[in-house]
């Protein structure tokens, strides 16, 4: 036991060591970008002005913005910031939305939020107005679920979560799992520990969004994940969300706790990460060559589209602004190509001025 | 404020970069040690075998240990690990501690362990056998607590932490600061953010190791931090410890999901850094020159050591063991000098072989 620990720690350090000689590379190939699972067409099929340089498409003629938006067959959007916020839609948002469908387009939504189920997310965004079927919806949880149904995933998955997650892995028949909810602290921390009991056979950690993230939640985790072929799986990797004057941690959190104390990295599944589009650019449901993808943020959204060779849009209704952006390249040109929209409008219902009605 | 948010996460990206820059300048300078707050001389007083080599004590000559022994005036000592593993003495290594003072030496303990107070952990020394007094502990409750009042800080502290560290708190005069225990989320996230109520004027948010750290509890640390002018103070940043087969999350975990959620990086007090010795030498009670650091962490304490320019003996009853930092110093050459010990020996009793008895 003690030696498996030194082993560990051993390995902690090998990681630091392993990111360090990481950063090292990506600086010097003068981008931080180190995973493109889709080649990217080095001269784009765009006009000249939305290129990569966060283009306020309101500046410019409506003529070439229609051009430009009839290069795409499939549209992906974010939901959180730029159709609705909570449960409030944003004004002409999902009008916009269901414009473009109307139009031809194959649109889908596209969220890290993993506390809700694919159908949930779907009857959610029904109810709000589009006009979507549940297939057109790519979230965390389910794509989760299917990432281990993938892998004909049997063994047992600890799950840090909430209720939908383990909802979408009964669904893709991963049933072997703990429950959803609070796990405190009752007595001390010694009959804690000598009262746990392990489930055999884990195969999985998965992390997600969890307001009862405790402790004891902590410590199951890392305690399972001493077994290295044991995955590591998180949802995303959101830094916090906000609510009123509050600041909620996000999942990105929990998942920085535990990599810290297992000298481990999660292998994640949402935004900026691809695999929520691979299965479907793999069955040919997305070509990366015509999609846009229309996000709020520029450090999950821009790089998911980035990564996957999608042009990008970034709204300004959500977390960052077109300000933040030109900022952001101001400070570090090159360095930020991947977080860098092609374009920029300051909110989705804007693009009603370019679409046919 | 959400434009406040929003410089927020601009301030997210810029410290990534600030982190990479600082990486790179580390690397070009071949070692990873950016902060020497006391002066190390580029040549030892001691003999050429004990040096920066990890040298086993016991393989060298004996009066050459007696001579290399006799250069310290004062012996800093890791407790877990070193003297004992929780509440069991390491058979031999208090005895070995107490000669060492018997013979004319200052000792110290110096623990990261925040959940004890200084008069807790003296208490529990002396009862294992150890011929100590309260100043002369040196740990990381206490020291938080003391680093506050010579700030003279007067607002109030937002604690995740354990009993000990708000009663050090109080000790000092600071006594505006929540409770310890457990804060769990009873309803809602949305009913418990709009329930929630600010304290006023909060400066600080110091971090502990906590068997109760929740969500809640991270999302109130990470509202208050969002005050650029709010302290963010962790009392260490052990990455775990364990018990029997379980893995517990260290101190550092906690951090380390505060510091991802808010961009910002904590002022830590316990070892590797120096605050704990600071105040000792700058009033004259500990020279460097003449002193020498034991641990079983070539992590935290041979840092710690080498980072004040202390000589280091690690141990191999507790964490690391000479294999390890063998393996390290193969591995890393030069990148791991602040991690060398200058000295190993199987277990602090066999220090009793060179003692005058």
């Amino acid at each position: 036991m003690k030696k498996w620990l030194d082993n560990f720690k051993n390995m902690r350090f090998l990681s630091r060591f392993a990111d360090l000689i990481g950063l090292l590379k990506i600086c010097q190939n003068l981008h931080f970008d180190t995973s493109k699972p889709f080649s990217r067409p080095t001269e784009y099929t765009t006009t000249k002005t939305i290129r990569k340089q966060c283009t306020n498409l309101l500046l410019q003629p409506a003529t070439e913005v229609r051009s430009w938006l009839n290069l795409f067959k499939t549209i992906i959007a974010d939901g959180e910031g730029v159709l609705w916020i909570y449960d409030k839609p944003i004004p002409g948002a999902i009008d916009a939305l269901n414009q473009l469908k109307a139009s031809g387009k194959q649109i889908y939504v596209c969220t890290n939020n993993s506390t809700q189920t694919r159908q949930q997310h779907a009857f959610k965004a029904e109810r709000l107005g589009l006009n979507i079927r549940e297939n057109e919806v790519l979230c965390t949880a389910h794509a989760t679920a299917q990432y281990l149904k993938d892998l004909e995933f049997l063994k047992y998955a600890y799950v840090i979560g909430a209720e939908a997650l383990t909802t979408e892995l009964d669904a893709a028949g991963i049933v072997l799992h703990n429950d959803s909810g609070p796990d405190i602290m009752h007595e001390t921390v010694e009959k804690f520990a000598t009262e746990f009991r392990k489930e055999a056979n884990v195969g999985a950690v998965i992390v997600g969004y969890d307001t009862h993230f405790s402790f004891c939640k902590l410590a199951k985790a890392v305690t399972y994940l001493k077994n290295p072929n044991c995955l590591f799986l998180a949802t995303n990797v959101d830094a916090s969300s906000y609510t009123g004057d509050m600041v909620l941690p996000g999942t990105g959190s929990f998942v920085a706790a535990i990599e810290y104390c297992t000298g481990r990295k999660a292998f994640v599944i949402g935004k900026p990460s691809a695999n929520m589009c691979t299965r479907y650019i793999q069955n040919g449901l997305i070509q990366p060559a015509n999609t846009l993808m229309i996000g709020d943020n520029y450090q999950t959204d821009m790089p998911f589209g980035h990564n996957l060779g999608f042009q990008t849009l970034l709204v300004g209704t959500g977390t960052h602004t077109w300000s933040d952006v030109l900022h952001l390249k101001k400070l570090n040109g090159n360095l930020a190509k991947h977080l860098m929209p092609d374009a920029y409008i300051p909110k989705l219902a804007d693009l009603n001025y370019f679409l046919p009605r």
